[in-house]
């Protein structure tokens, strides 16, 4: 999808954090926030947020010297994700449904963020985990079940570290052995890459690979040519994250998307409110929203 | 004061706002994008945050061609703050310090904005002015009364329409014989012109000037040299609102700001919370919170 005029202030105002976030020195902070009026003035809106946001980064770890600035963070993530991991786990199996439960546990593992941001505090995470079961939800989960039942060959496209290890329970239940893992090529901001797909365990049981690109959303024509082969040859594509959605949902292909639409923008594309869970297949009828049928979880927790 | 890096993403989201409150071309929309974009890249950060926006809105009107294009938003805030007006005034006739009530409800005024925008309903509007006195304060009350007792002429700068009817309270507990209000030069977003003075009768009760600026925020040197002297000779300043902050934090004189402040940058500049009411002379030591007084203002209404 294309850059909205509302992404303009949002993009800048994450730029600066992000700057803040990896130097300390006011002039880099300033030459930053000056870089970004200046490609965002000139920007083709046609361009996807994903793609400047990549822009952005590049240069934070051009001008700073630093190659992966938020590993520490990412590492953060990851262990608080694993703490999470056993209970989460035990509720999928035990579920009606444990391939709803596992992909509406992999939009809300999303929140990890916010907890090692320090937003929120950990406990809070744990609570809105429970939580996201009772979230909106809206999607096709008829045709996804049968997208997967189908496909010999699923390609997972990896969103956030921390994240991460929520999306090791889907893909357990998805029969591993068809599973091919997508991380990124390259750290920027907190996307998972391969150390990630690692830390979670996610190398013993799929093929990892990486898409050649440094973008944080999956941009077919920035990523490496065996990347767009395997992208081309899936069966079925799930693609986590709003980065993923922005930067592929003008797409053709057998592609399930699932994330949590975050902001107004997403949300009005999408027509869903904010917050709400999505999963979705934009080549078809999006199908009706699905009630929460899962409200034990947070009580039980 | 200086504009902040903070403060860039927030003018360029005030500016889209802006642009489609007066037009629905989506060309003006990105048009005004990308000129904010431009200027503010080549910017000269000690210039402040009303600089901007002056410039932001000149742009629009010679754009769509609209010299006031919040005319009918400005009325419907007066007509909001006059139907209040009559309850708010019994309130401060009957307190024990009246012209501290009258201070309190002159910073809380500015909430009509939010009232005319729907952000808020009207009922929400009035509910919130009650409440307004059991805000957060921190002030120099003491200074202020001084100053007030001892001044032969006072200056009185306006801020919005609407809050420009709880103006005329505090404009009343002052002896309006001595009082010199002074408005915007021409229009300026919701910014009050001598129009709003005479809406809500003002004019009839102090001599009324305008600032011979379209700036929304007292800028010194864009202002016309008869309203400079004034400022000059003036022995009390009261400058409303954080535009007017923004503008003159800096300058010396016999100044004391009235204002809540609305954002994170202005809250760090005071040193105060988010949402706090200020009654500051920056040229003293701003003195010591002063509890709130008043709370049967919040549970008579």
């Amino acid at each position: 999808m294309k850059t909205s005029l509302d992404c303009i202030p949002c993009l800048l105002r994450q730029a600066l954090d992000a700057a803040r976030f990896i130097s300390a020195d006011p002039a880099v902070h300033e030459q930053i926030v000056r870089d970004v009026l200046r490609w965002t003035g000139e920007m083709d809106m046609s361009l996807s947020a994903p793609a400047m946001a990549q822009r952005i980064h590049r240069r934070l770890r051009r001008v700073t010297g630093v190659d992966d600035p938020y590993r520490e963070k990412k590492d953060r993530q990851n262990s608080l994700a694993l703490e999470l991991i056993p209970a989460i786990r035990a509720e999928v199996e035990t579920a009606d449904d444990p391939l709803l439960m596992a992909a509406r546990l992999a939009i809300a593992g999303n929140i990890i963020d916010l907890g090692v941001n320090g937003d929120i505090s950990e406990a809070d995470v744990r609570h809105d985990i429970g939580n996201a079961l009772i979230e909106p939800f809206f999607g096709d989960m008829d045709g996804f079940q049968q997208a997967a039942r189908e496909a010999r060959s699923i390609l997972y496209l990896a969103d956030n570290a921390g994240e991460i290890a929520f999306d090791r329970l889907l893909i357990e239940q998805l029969s591993p052995d068809r599973v091919t893992l997508a991380v990124r090529g390259a750290p920027v901001i907190n996307d998972a890459t391969r150390v990630d797909a690692q830390a979670v365990g996610l190398d013993q049981i799929v093929e990892v690979i990486d898409n050649g690109s440094d973008a944080p959303g999956t941009i077919l024509s920035d990523c490496a040519p065996d990347f767009r082969r395997r992208f081309a040859n899936a069966d079925l594509i799930i693609a986590k994250g709003q980065g993923n959605y922005e930067a592929l949902s003008d797409e053709p292909g057998p592609l399930f998307f699932l994330f949590k639409a975050k902001c107004p923008v997403i949300a009005e594309h999408v027509g869903q409110p904010v917050g709400t869970q999505m999963l979705i297949h934009p080549g078809r009828d999006a199908g009706a929203a699905v009630p929460a049928q899962m409200d034990n979880l947070q009580t039980s927790r």
